[in-house]
């Protein structure tokens, strides 16, 4: 068994970061060695910087763990990164010139024509991007995409390669938990929509071209064309994001037929068996009630994409829903993954390729 | 001041019918004569057979009021039904043939031939078709729409007249009282979506066509063609349905010139005065976080329609956000504006009219 | 009819400012003259600088208005304040040295031994504690209790009257709209109870026996030897805190005499016709699964305390629930009463007494 | 290895019944052999009869099985049942009497004085009382408490013992799936507190002291003497009763001495290893605001019962809250514990033991 790689959690006591110290606690390849946040937490324990609100206890051997700056140095083999956007934009540069690979969950680089938006399962090609950053430092940034993105671009992967797509509708309603915490105030969420998400919609125009986009042999992604329409809502659910789709395909397709994409759909990565991959990207739902996120958020430990109610569309051709886990698949778990991915490819850690470090 | 018109309501004790008695409690035209229930009801105090669900007191005047059987002779000038679908079916009719005008919230008639299904602010000549039912005992049968039909069919209203319309896609997040009591259980609704609400969609793409369409010199309506492709969702708000909506005009127009359609759209009956007529039918909000359902649901006292964030669509033209309140202007509040314009084109009542019936 | 008299809002665009503002938009007595907020606000208008968060609309009349910082001069007769209790401490003494009688709803000098801690039904003659204040400027401060308080406590005063109360075990189920806005984060909220609330068990323990205390000769209050003990909680509820609450009486009684001390409870003030005044201050409901927030929190205008399921406890003598409006009773509209009270009284404004003002 | 033993789940389908399914889902002691409810169900696939509520997917082990209807031989070694009251009522004599164990989640036998009513940690010698049935055909009753008692009485459990216990006073606030399904409508649940749940208070008053009581040697319970008094209101949260309880306890203690006689509470089963056993019953949390419904659940798979806030009591001795997971440590997980508390004793299956039946 090969030793562990050393993980540094940056935005440690936030919402993405409370959820990496979760689904890390027992992984099999990765360990958390550094807890990184604001200094206004450094030199806490991190059970005293932070106040936990999972539903899981804080992992006990993190608790007691003292948090450090995110000036200091860090001991560790790679760091993902669950740093607000405005912070992520300097700070995630600044460690990857120092010779860190930085799995981020942050949007400032996602759309960087150098740094991999990357789903494992939809393109994981893609990270040999990371070859246009400059690599002497054995350091580089790899990002996955928002977690409304990461639903819709996991349905639209087999659509787009069986029939081509030339257009999308979508309408979210997203969980109160993609808003971070304490994120929304419980007198706009209880037994209300809230029908605008800043920034939101205008991610899920662009993010999936690029994913779905193909890599050229310069490492640059020529991105997809497709024209997406986004209208997101923020509804009272604490986790799990359902989205309403219809989609205009390149070719006529029957809705079996694209049920059948659905279903028959193989992961590209599926013999790597990755730790955190589900054991089937899509499930489609026969109940036409479902699936639901209360119900169905934890299927695939929070990694599979459900999708039901395939029928077909007055408007464009065929119109399904689905669901994703926000905070797994569409944040800590999806960038855990892409951690995998990259051991895989053996491009993490490129210190330990070097010497630098164990 | 003329003498009150005396109402029955059908279904009285259930959602709907609670509902009709909360809006006529104080109704300068109309009075509640007879509260008709089923068998189960008959023959006790309204007080008693009522589970009343209203935030508002349950009117003393109608509280010790005996309910009444289907089955009896009903001592009105005409009816308000909120019966449930499978019994209007069979009782509206026979009313009808008994001479009472039935102003009917329920579905079973609404795409009949010859029966109105009206929406004062956007087809009030549409009445024109209860010439075409069996007048000589002096009954009909007139309905309102859906309670998501109305909202999107106030919108749509001003961008047909307008631009002309060729497509509409339509997502809603509907409220809880819309399935009426005690309806959608907690453990589905509680901080849960339930993406399918049975026969929903089909309304929503019939119904707007029926509403738009034009009436013919024999009394039929002439569809309006329009596609309509609907997702509809039961989200965990009290009242008020938002909808997310997107549409392909018949010719071109920019943003500013659909948001004027909206802000300049003059109802027909303006002039006519009608006590539940709101000042304006469409509100635009500017706040791109608006309208809300717990926040706006109650604007124009529940029968104003909320627009906000129009904007450019990427797939089709035009998008924009809908708030209706689906048990005052969706249902029992749209079925008493019916009733009114019926009074003032001199259709209600037929029997005062002529002494007997017409 | 008199003119109206000018109120300031301290804390305009809080929680509990934005209530004032909706509360007094018809008042026949009362005017809003200035809006008071922090200098972040001062200067812009006061549509810019509030988010609104009722769902009646910004009243038209006060939107343009320019929002006043804490430190200038104010135009008013007196102020009502919803100033937070830090700000609260600071400002209230300052004002009223500067001659504004200050009808506070902040928690500061609630048990100052010099001040009125009020509710106009309980203790009307309590106002007299105002001369014990330096009443040279012709400014003073009177304050209204916590809103768990107010509820228990106009629950208590017919019992305390009748029969004497020993002791009082209280637990409360407190709404969301109770911690201002953004306030508690939905997700603490959702699906959840928060069983502690800051600082709250010790205002029940305290106040009430302030309220319930006896007037001396000398201006000071005797306070009422009643051990209550309070447990807190926060549940998913927009506005109105229930309470179970259990009290062992000062002499035997029946279920149905405390019941009939609730029904047949006079208020000490009903002659004086005050605006904000219910029609009954206390409210028994016959159904045992009554009252409930949601459906009777407006009850009286949101004036009214409900009173449910009275019966014996097993442990002391008798148990029953009650519920309270705890922005408008228990906080907003409790304030206003109180300066209805003070005008009735003749105490308000002390300044048009002496010509300073019209 | 022994061989499991087979179970018959009475009352399938209903929110009770799926629970016990989805725990005994890979349970290394019993297996489910039959599937029991109405003859509404009986004959389908459990599949279909079943509207399956869970989180977690449906075993698919049990999917494809028939449901037998209650009339009908049940191959199995011994029966949960899930049936409501008034069903139970009648069916659990006449399986007991047929030779079935019969571990028992209604309500109709709990006071029975020859059933057990049993909380494994609390009176495991109570199930002394089966020799009081019949036990000529080898059939049984034994039960579980009401959800409510569960965690109270794990709680009082140490009090009593330690210091004695004069008085209780105790507060719930229930959660949704304490009614079943589909029990609440969203319109009573949503945003709301209804401060009645039929029947329970009287559960809360009577079943601790059985629990409590003295197995005598006639088999008796002599009844624990403990005055109780209790309000219940249901609260919108999916699952976990909170409770504010406060206590006259039978000698003085500190606030401390309370707090550890809770620590230190030990099993007298804790040698046992029964599967469903949680390591600890109780868990004391630090943290004020918690133990809370959402986050603390599922602690102990959701068999231990929370505590928090010990404090001093203003009108008793001292107070505390408590979480208990209803449908698991209050239901169908402290049914199956009970099983597994009887296969220790011998006591189940009394028929596998002598070839037929005891």
């Amino acid at each position: 068994m090969m030793p562990r790689l050393r993980a540094g959690i940056l935005g440690a006591t936030g919402a993405v970061g409370q959820k990496f110290i979760e689904l890390l606690a027992d992984h099999p390849w990765f360990e958390v060695a550094e807890l990184v946040a604001s200094s206004r937490s450094a030199g806490r324990s991190y059970r005293d910087a932070v106040n936990w609100i999972g539903s899981s206890a804080l992992p006990a051997k993190i608790a007691d763990r003292e948090v450090t700056s995110l000036k200091a140095e860090l001991a560790c083999d790679f760091v993902f990164s669950g740093l607000k956007a405005k912070v992520a934009q300097e700070t995630e540069p600044r460690l990857a010139e120092a010779g860190l690979p930085v799995i981020s969950n942050a949007r400032s680089y996602r759309m960087h024509p150098d740094v991999p938006l990357l789903i494992p399962e939809v393109n994981p090609d893609h990270t040999a991007q990371i070859r246009r950053q400059d690599g002497s430092s054995g350091g580089y940034i790899v990002t996955n995409p928002n977690c409304s993105t990461v639903g819709l671009t996991c349905a639209l992967r087999p659509l787009y390669d069986t029939f081509g797509l030339e257009a999308v509708q979508v309408t979210t309603m997203q969980a109160l938990s993609g808003a971070g915490y304490p994120g929304v105030s419980s007198l706009d969420a209880l037994a209300n929509v809230v029908p605008f998400i800043e920034g939101e919609e205008d991610k899920l125009v662009h993010e999936p071209c690029k994913l779905l986009g193909q890599l050229q042999s310069d490492g640059r992604i020529k991105l997809a064309s497709i024209a997406i329409s986004a209208q997101c809502n923020r509804v009272p659910v604490l986790e799990g994001h359902l989205a309403c789709v219809s989609v205009k395909l390149g070719r006529p397709a029957s809705v079996q037929q694209v049920r059948e994409a659905f279903t028959d759909f193989q992961s590209p990565i599926a013999q790597y068996g990755l730790p955190s991959m589900p054991r089937k990207l899509l499930t489609v739902f026969d109940d036409e009630r479902f699936p639901q996120p209360r119900r169905h958020v934890e299927s695939g430990r929070g990694m599979t994409v459900g999708i039901g109610r395939v029928r077909s569309c007055e408007v464009l051709d065929v119109k399904f829903i689905l669901l994703v886990h926000n905070t797994v698949r569409g944040a800590a778990g999806g960038a855990i993954l892409n951690a995998e991915l990259l051991v895989k490819q053996h491009l993490l850690p490129l210190r330990s390729a070097t010497g630098a470090t164990a």
